[in-house]
């Protein structure tokens, strides 16, 4: 469970039903509006147009690339299974800590293996002709990287890279989509379910050159119509997004001060998405007792050059916080 | 596009939109209830039990199996090249013609394949250890097949046994379901989406003995909660199973006469399921004609065993029979 923790794992560990859990470890948009897309019985009982024209023309608005630059995959993981599966070069080079299906795709594909630590050095010697796998904002950290350099150095070394973008829609970094015009070795992955909040709908895409999607190949009818119609009409709606900024904006702040003022954490990283990473010697005993209050958060002893002193929270509604806040403050009447 | 003709393509082909052809090419349940399953923003922004408990709980009940004997695709035919690509069998006997992501499926996990024809020498023989392949009710000619006996040969031959079940649910013919119990090495494919009139929900099952089940490997969060929640309400829909039936038989009647009283045809296939087999010996220029009236039926030259005179029809509503008719009419007017 790579997304965030297993709800369903621990309501049972605990004794509660999983809606009864506060649920801090998965990164989801936070703002949930009642509209649901209506749809009838005549939409769904025929076949899909196996190129999804309609749909394809809206994301390519929406992330400003054309219509023959996206493939679609049943969820971005499904995405990234296929594209390292077909790729003919075998080194992988991770940017760690990342989100964990790349490393188990790449083995997957049988791939050799190479780790960089971001957080150390970034600037680590990569072979030619790599497979280069960079997550931007980063995952569990949150922190945006301005990749230029980089960019410039992974395209000397002829490596094809696997940008994945997925957090990057929470603020306004500046996107590389638009260099798959010029390097068609560039493959951008980009999942809906976190932004468009819909971790149900399984639709993800990979934005890449004309040239090299043409290669890939991917399986029929392999979307579900029910979530087209859905994403459909979220990619368009411009209040959600208006709001989803707004509200995340907000939150994120009060998250961050709730953190702050707890005295829990010996460092509370810098985010530019929806969650922030923690560190404190105490982590352990702070993620069960949060869990004995129904409170699950992220544990990341399981990303690498982490440890079990990182958790990770993503920011959450009032009630939520508040409720996270008054377990903190019990927390240290019973642990002083 | 092995399930019907693309209507989007031949639209485009006769300069028409494609809710304006009348599909007789795909085998979809023609009943289309209003009802739509009641879905909120918070059932989909969070992970689904990427278990499927309560789902697969539904399932079971319903076709009679345990839920440790369901495994779930994102669609029957991704769980078939999922089966193919882990069986390690080597030998495929192809039981044609059959549903053509079969072959597709064999040939790309590098398989050897052999092709049994059935409508001649059904009893023909098959190597030891083979992977037999059978659909049951068959396409593209609908007929139901009494396996007993050559179940017992292919037990006899330790083969491991994909047969297909997908259109048995349209009239009250036995499954070989509960085999699964007895023998390990049978695998029963489900597809959901043409009783349950929902080609663009992406949800099919195998259904097989747990310990074979156990061995396979499945991606993780393959399904859309939006799909999950449309099949669970429809599988339990009573009302909508009876109306189905009595529709069906109707309706297929309906198209049965029609096509007889058409003189256009000189075999009709008896079919056990929803869709009808004819053979002509004008069968291109009857397709060709029906399509220019904006009426789509599905050739059959790519059918193992079978020519272009076949042409298949699905069993459809009062007012696209009528049209069928007034055209089938017409031909002959023009043709004579």
């Amino acid at each position: 469970m790579k997304h965030g923790a297993n709800i369903y794992k621990y309501a049972k560990q605990i004794g509660c039903r999983s809606d009864e859990i506060i649920d801090f470890s998965s990164n989801i948009n936070l703002y949930q509006p009642q509209t649901m897309p209506n749809v009838t019985n005549a939409d769904i009982s025929k076949y899909a147009d196996s190129n999804y024209k309609i749909f394809k023309k809206i994301v390519a608005q929406n992330y400003g690339v054309a219509k023959s630059q996206i493939a679609l995959f049943n969820g971005a993981t499904a995405g990234i299974y296929a594209l390292l599966h077909q790729l003919k070069q075998k080194k992988v080079v991770l940017y760690a800590p990342l989100y964990g299906e790349y490393e188990k795709a790449a083995r997957q594909s049988k791939k050799d293996i190479y780790k960089i630590n971001r957080l150390q050095n970034i600037d680590a010697k990569v072979a030619k002709n790599s497979i280069v796998i960079f997550v931007n904002p980063s995952t569990p950290d949150g922190k945006f990287y301005k990749l230029h350099e980089l960019f410039l150095y992974w395209k000397k070394q002829k490596c094809t890279i696997i940008l994945d973008e997925s957090f990057l829609e929470f603020e306004n970094h500046p996107s590389l989509r638009k260099m798959i015009n010029e390097y068609e070795k560039l493959y951008i992955v980009q999942s809906f379910s976190k932004f468009y909040s819909c971790a149900g709908v399984r639709i993800g895409a990979i934005f890449s050159h004309e040239k090299s999607l043409k290669k890939l190949k991917i399986p029929l009818w392999n979307i579900s119509s029910l979530d087209v119609a859905f994403l459909q009409e979220r990619l368009q709606d411009k209040v959600f997004y208006k709001r989803s900024l707004r509200l995340h904006s907000k939150q994120k702040q009060e998250l961050f001060d709730i953190l702050n003022k707890s005295k829990l954490f010996e460092e509370i990283m810098q985010s530019d998405t929806n969650f922030i990473l923690t560190k404190s010697s105490k982590a352990e005993q702070i993620f069960s007792y949060l869990l004995k209050h129904n409170i699950l958060t992220r544990t990341c002893d399981s990303f690498d050059f982490l440890s079990h002193k990182y958790l990770r929270f993503a920011v959450k509604d009032k009630h939520s916080h508040a409720e996270l806040k008054k377990i903190f403050r019990s927390f240290l009447q019973t642990h002083e």
